[in-house]
């Protein structure tokens, strides 16, 4: 019935996360009010890494991508499940340490690392560098030397694979912001740099063809092009890359009509494509690592908000204002991303109306779905917005002074704050 | 030479902001970077409120729109120049009454205002709330009734005048999210509403056509139909209705082939245009109100980054990476906004080159202009943004976790902080 396994209908015709009333939650929290099913977040780590374990044994590492939803409690539940994690900036590897995650399963990210965001990788002892270009490589060769360290590194490749998705989130190609392609010879170029720096350690090849990616093929392709390169790589310069990191971009289901591959199908398809082109080309086995985000968090989490003006235009449209809106969820005004609704206190009814939900900013493009369907609604129902787990929160602004809602989660049967509610104070601590 | 008048380029060729050295401001502050021009904002305010004052006498207020840039210092400056403001969020009249401006000078707007915004507008001595909707009115009545207060309100009306502008930001006509339209009675309705509640009093209308309007004629016609409904809402009602607020929109040059309309002329037309009106309609002059924000602010503000790597892919385009992005500045991810860049060290060169200026989000769609012209650049150079001062800062998000720049103002060879950086602790406070 529901776009997520985490949410369901009670018997007082409320909607239900991980088995607990959202009319409730609203009630106790106040909205609008981010909910994430911390078993639903679990369950979709586990079937990742599991997978990958039975199909690649203990030669991978699933990284949990946390720029999809980044906060203390996400990296203490990915150290709980045995993950590892990317981070893509400064502020989440801080965040991390912040949280106690061992600091050598951290892979960090990032086209344009800045020099204390390399001082602080380095000192915080993470695990890989995903450099991304020359210009880097050069100054965390300097920074490493000057440290008195030696940087295990990634290189980002293009791989040149179209992942056919939305331009924005497609990175695959020779025309991005991204690392290096292989078809122009510049990822040769950069290995061979890398060979006559004494500071970084070529460990391996990054790579990532989008997001939303909702084929299997795309990414077996990446496998191919990627091994075939490793080959390449091996003779030319006789060096053994010992890591592939495929990346992200999983798909995840946002409304009925989006139908991702299962991810344990994934691992497995991915994991045999490995082992046949070891074989094929004479390749030791590479440790494998994936980089799923939205597909962790994305189904795991709902926004509530309460309705508050119900405008009917007539012969125009109806509007239903919350008292949310592209502050917290600004896929829709970006991306004209679809979600499905519910009007949480009365989720078993029928969908009969058809509006368009506003937020309450002084925007007019400030919307969340234009022409939804939705269940009859009047001002202080409780509208939940499904699978915004992912890209909500870690994308909110403060547009208009509009605090960030909270963040809870539910776990058998028990919530609690894992993000705080902005105060206005909060927003206007830094005015001086 | 510039966009802005703002700026310059001084004997060391580097760009200047309000006189002073754009190069130095970077090295003492760091980047990313949003400077304003203290005496811009002031010249701006001073062009609306001296040719209202001008052409309309004493019977008139300029109100800052502080959703453009909201921050203590402006409210102190907006009160200091004897603007009035509109607010839209509780946040923004928090920070307004928190920096000790005169609440009767107030406004406050938004298509969902919550009941605890209402409860704190009532409890500030807001002068003037802007009721959108029935079920807002009756929200405010009864609260003003409960408080023993009586609220001095307009209507937020759509008129069904076409601004000529981009959809997101086109707001006079009947499918807007805001106010009631006069085309299907919506407006007459509220009114007579209105009238048999006791604790509202109705003292005038607001209208709002759009945003980043380039001509007179929409702006000329909005007071033709606004004053022809007074004139109905007199002959129906009896009311004579005080206030006209013609909203804002006035539109700001971003890049040469901009536009727009000069303030004064606007003032002035629009005068003699209520003026003309009046007298046709036998009606008291009503008391005007405009509400310009992004003409006050945008051209009175730059962002200064630091280039980092410059990815120069043969054949397919040059990208140029700085320290900030979509974060600072989503205007460019939201609505292909275009502006002009500089190499801040460099200003005086000609622009040679042909670049893509990409930020450091791991966002492929996280770029801030897309084969624009500049002087040739290399790693370490400081690239000047123009005309960022509106819906920059507000709109900044902590995507990635990235903390938001500092804001600076500079004023007759002095700087100083306005916004202090974020730090990455701010930015993990609330985390639990």
């Amino acid at each position: 019935m529901f776009v997520s396994k985490a949410l369901g209908v009670n018997e007082e015709n409320h909607l239900t996360i991980g088995g607990m009333d959202c009319v409730e939650l609203a009630k106790e929290y106040g909205t609008p009010l981010y909910v994430f099913d911390e078993n639903e977040i679990r369950g979709n780590m586990r079937i990742y890494a599991d997978n990958l374990k039975k199909h690649y044994g203990d030669n991978g590492l699933i990284l949990y991508a946390s720029k999809a939803f980044c906060c203390k409690k996400m990296y203490k539940i990915a150290k709980e499940e045995g993950l590892g994690i990317d981070v893509v900036s400064g502020g989440e590897l801080y965040t991390a340490v912040s949280s106690g995650f061992p600091t050598e399963k951290i892979y960090f990210h990032g086209n344009n690392k800045t020099k204390d965001e390399l001082i602080l990788a380095l000192n915080s002892g993470v695990g890989r560098i995903v450099v991304d270009n020359s210009f880097e490589l050069n100054m965390l060769n300097d920074l490493a030397g000057e440290m008195g360290k030696k940087a295990d590194i990634l290189f980002r490749i293009k791989p040149g694979v179209d992942a056919h998705t939305h331009d924005f989130i497609k990175t695959g190609q020779i025309d991005s912001k991204f690392g290096v392609a292989l078809e122009n010879g510049e990822a040769t170029e950069i290995i061979e740099e890398a060979t006559k720096l004494s500071n970084v350690n070529l460990v391996g090849f990054h790579c990532h063809i989008g997001s939303q990616i909702f084929d299997l093929e795309p990414f077996l392709s990446t496998a191919e092009v990627m091994m075939g390169f490793i080959k390449e790589v091996k003779e030319k310069f006789g060096i053994t890359i010992s890591e592939l990191n495929l990346g992200g971009g999983f798909g995840v289901r946002y409304v009925e009509s989006d139908d991702p591959i299962s991810y344990d199908k994934y691992m497995e398809a991915v994991s045999r494509k490995i082992h046949e082109l070891s074989k094929k080309h004479n390749l030791p086995l590479p440790k494998i690592l994936m980089e799923p985000g939205r597909s962790i968090v994305a189904s795991a989490g709902i926004t509530l908000y309460t309705v508050g003006n119900i405008k009917e235009i007539k012969d125009v449209r109806t509007y239903l204002s919350v008292d949310g809106g592209m502050g917290d969820n600004p896929r829709y005004i970006l991306y004209n991303a679809e979600y499905d609704f519910e009007i949480a206190n009365k989720a078993g009814d029928k969908k009969s109306e058809t509006v368009t939900v506003a937020g309450k900013c002084c925007e007019s493009g400030d919307l969340l779905g234009e022409n939804v369907p939705l269940q009859k609604a009047q001002p202080g129902d409780i509208l939940a917005v499904l699978t915004t787990g992912a890209y909500n929160y870690s994308m909110a602004s403060n547009y208009n002074r509009i605090p960030k809602p909270a963040a809870i989660f539910v776990k058998d049967g028990t919530s609690k704050v894992v993000i705080k509610r902005e105060t206005y104070a909060d927003i206007m601590k830094n005015d001086a």
